[in-house]
């Protein structure tokens, strides 16, 4: 097991989030840092999905992980248990990070030996659609049990994310989650984004995920 | 069916919302409408939790419905679609309802024939808690897929409610859901707020809940 920190991040001018964030972004390019802002309702499965995302790909990239909580330290635990370096951010009572809040939790986290960092969102599928955190990509999980019709009642979480990872779909039969409806609303949404239906659980449709990730990475390391 | 409007809501000054809050709840109690405020993450079921509970109640009670959303008229169809008085109210991006949006609701929405009001919040675990919304009593849904744990992570909502309601019983086979934890968890932040298992798909132990309203609505309209 790894050691964790706990850090309470303060929230900057909202006015100068946009400049922050490009600021931020055009930074962590220079140093090779590639940053997944991870986004999810309350319960879809991020932590899970992080534990074997690390458990595939921590030979290959050096991973960081920073876990934004309104309170308690149960997520950094489990992340730093899975063997890498972790951080918890307290948000206090935020309901989302900003680009100044990112920075700080990169700096508390350290970068020196970090070139795959994610940060992983507070569950809420509303405001930290709002504030662009800094990130090279943005990626979303809606799970089964949530419903087909997510993208239709929070349209701005789905227009800014590269990816939509649809877990749980283990439970696919016992839901009444119509997958190809799910598609199509996203794509309503973002016609660009990549839906990748997985079950982080069980394994299935990981791959795919895994492979986005090294391209996206090797690729932003490139410049 | 009946018919719906569908309301652009302002937000008010946020160091006024608790005097606007308990302004709202003194003038309902003198009117006679109890308000209930509904909450959940995305996708927990309130929407399904609310039409059996109007199915039931409906001859009981005069029902007024406000959905909160940021954009889409879904859930104001729904309510209408089961023969009762609603409203759509958009929130413009916002994250959660204060006092003033939920007395423009109310007054878009029409007291005049009503004496049990419902607002379906904004699915979010974090933002809608921080703002009293005048109601006379808050209830959260959880559902098993989002998992025990939740307690733990978004202590304010479960500090603020008076009622949890653990919905989606009858998939607790395919999770990995601890009830006697969740209670736990509940209870250390609220030792008061009464634990409700569930599903409103299959109607089990939904009487435990109607029970609970109808008193709570008939204790309120007596003063």
């Amino acid at each position: 097991m790894e050691a964790y920190k706990v850090l309470e991040v303060k929230q900057s001018v909202f006015a100068t989030n946009d400049k922050d964030a490009n600021e931020l972004r055009a930074k962590l390019k220079e140093q090779g840092v590639f940053l997944l802002n991870l986004m999810s309702s309350p319960g879809s499965g991020k932590t899970t999905t992080l534990k074997r995302t690390i458990e595939a790909l921590k030979d290959e990239f050096r991973i960081g992980i920073m876990e934004a909580d309104i309170d308690s330290e149960v997520d950094a635990k489990t992340m730093a248990d899975a063997g890498v370096k972790a951080i918890q951010l307290h948000t206090g009572g935020m309901c989302h990070l900003d680009a100044e809040m990112t920075r700080q939790g990169l700096e508390g986290l350290g970068l020196e030996d970090v070139d795959f960092a994610v940060l992983e969102n507070v569950g809420n599928l509303v405001c930290p659609a709002e504030f662009d955190t800094g990130s090279s990509k943005n990626v979303m999980i809606l799970s089964v049990p949530e419903g087909h019709d997510k993208p239709l009642k929070y349209p701005l979480m789905f227009s800014i994310c590269d990816v939509v990872l649809i877990n749980k779909m283990d439970v696919l039969e016992y839901f009444d989650f119509d997958l190809d409806k799910c598609r199509e609303y996203v794509h309503m949404r973002n016609p660009k984004a990549k839906v990748i239906p997985i079950c982080a659980r069980t394994g299935e449709g990981m791959d795919e995920w895994f492979n986005w990730l090294r391209t996206e990475i090797t690729e932003w390391k490139k410049g």
